[in-house]
């Protein structure tokens, strides 16, 4: 199958475009005009993508809804929340147009960034890193004291795909106890799982709430007032999700009546927050810019899993990390 | 076999020593009448030890040299430089007393420190805390691109024992390379091991230099300026062994000529280094105050760990953690 439209409104650097470009040679590779500023931000509403059978990036919605050929969309991004409405989804459906993501070219990052996040906490690096105290002094005590080893502690994960998974894995030679809520359990994961509407009933008994949910309308402020209280005195919350699953101001009340031991937050509403933004100030509210899926070569990664998925699209294979089933 | 007389140095909290009267009930515990000031310092000379059959913390060198009833010294430590020299060595043989050490007490803690701090290296953690810059700016681009995957990265440790041993297994699920030195290596260890003399030529392959070195007349000043110089441009260099096995001015050199990504320490020499010393101002050198074997009840943890020794002698078992064979 060769002569396809591919759109892409990416504005990848030369060496990166030249992978794409060598990956897709015999198809038609149509840029841009107005591409994203990052693989987060959408890219402005153009008519280039009207003629397409295949659009690859962040395309505007209203665009999609348009372009009559097209017939899969691959994002560059894990989060979709901008097509994570009933309408969009439905006219996906309508017109059988297949739309992956990039979950998977993420999840290692994500997975060693919550990594990182959680023995930060265990072993109170923020605290070590910034004393000078003696051995044996009485804060010395305190800090050794206060460090908690993971194992035979409970974490409970909020969203189980890609991410989860992949964390449980890393998980595994520590020996905590993992729980996991995702909407529809399939019974083939390997860790301990409940529903929605069991998961309340889990905060109470969690070391460490990890927060890897979507944005979408059922999720917004999910993490509000009543959940932070029904979180155990001296739990961690971290949110490696989207900023607006989170009620910010409650997770601050949290904070300052030391209710919560810490949060670790790759995510806010909005990005950046303020520099006076009440978490900004909240005690042990430790963020980070949205950063946790970059690496090295994520463009490049980011490519080759599209063009991997283009392979299966030829040949009418299942697609990678498809998502609005 | 009860009655025997048990020497402790350790000034333990109330509701530890209840634990370890307990556990040594039919036994007579003789305590110091000046006790160390942390499992870390050496308890001052004492008459004491001169009539007891097992000493139990941070006996004095001289004491133990002279007590002529003593059979077994069970310390409170990982660490045992003051006891690592050749005449004490030969002492111990001679009269037949058994030494052993804390070591499988602070491994989990130390382990999960150590991947506290591979963990922040890779992902950036101190300079993504530090900030407050927006998605797609150029400072954020840096910081996704310079986020490392420890995935396909190298880790070259220096000294195999309880520590590296459980801090192989909990990096395994990261599918890292993993090369480790020891002075004899069983041949059963689940990595690739090389001896001293081949140490130097792993230097120049590794993405990180994991330091868990004991500190002894062979290894003091170990990590000095020739083979950082050979270590990869752009390395890390972790040391959670003991201070004095690295050349700290070297280190420092390292550091700020950007030889090196970034050292974490959690050991120095002195503790705590001076306020202006060379490796406070060097850039990217991290240090927390020997805090890496702490844990919430390691008294405790400690305690039980000669209780379940104590259990071994008294029927003749051999004992774990032996040091000085």
């Amino acid at each position: 199958m060769k002569g396809i439209r591919i759109f892409c409104d990416t504005a990848f650097a030369e060496q990166t475009m030249a992978l794409l470009r060598q990956g897709t040679e015999g198809h038609v590779l149509v840029a841009a005009q107005n591409p994203a500023a990052s693989v987060l931000g959408k890219s402005e509403a153009g008519p280039e993508i009207e003629n397409v059978e295949i659009a690859f990036g962040q395309p505007d919605v209203a665009d999609v809804l348009r372009a009559r050929k097209l017939k899969w969309i691959h994002l560059t991004s894990a989060g979709y929340t901008r097509y994570d409405t009933a309408d969009f989804r439905a006219a996906m459906k309508q017109r059988g147009i297949q739309v992956t993501n990039s979950s998977s070219v993420y999840a290692e990052a994500c997975v060693e960034h919550v990594m990182a996040f959680l023995l930060a906490q265990a072993r109170m690096l923020p605290q070590n890193l910034s004393t000078q105290c003696a051995n044996g002094a009485a804060e010395w005590n305190a800090l050794r004291e206060g460090s908690r080893l993971l194992i035979g502690q409970r974490v409970l994960i909020a969203g189980y795909g890609a991410i989860a998974a992949r964390l449980v894995e890393v998980l595994a030679p520590f020996r905590m106890e993992l729980v996991a809520m995702r909407r529809k359990p399939r019974g083939d994961e390997p860790i301990r799982m409940v529903k929605l509407e069991d998961f309340d009933a889990e905060l109470a008994a969690a070391d460490h709430v990890i927060n890897i949910l979507p944005d979408n309308a059922q999720s917004r402020g999910y993490f509000d007032a009543r959940r932070f209280a029904q979180m155990k005195q001296g739990a961690a919350f971290y949110n490696i999700g989207r900023g607006a699953t989170v009620d910010q101001n409650a997770l601050a009340e949290a904070l300052e009546t030391n209710h919560l031991a810490a949060a670790w937050l790759d995510v806010t509403d909005p990005e950046p927050l303020a520099k006076d933004h009440r978490l900004r100030i909240a005690p042990r509210c430790y963020i980070t810019p949205h950063t946790a899926g970059g690496f090295t070569d994520e463009a490049g990664a980011l490519v080759r899993h599209f063009l991997s998925n283009l392979q299966r699209y030829e040949a009418n294979q299942p697609l990678l990390d498809r998502i609005l089933e």
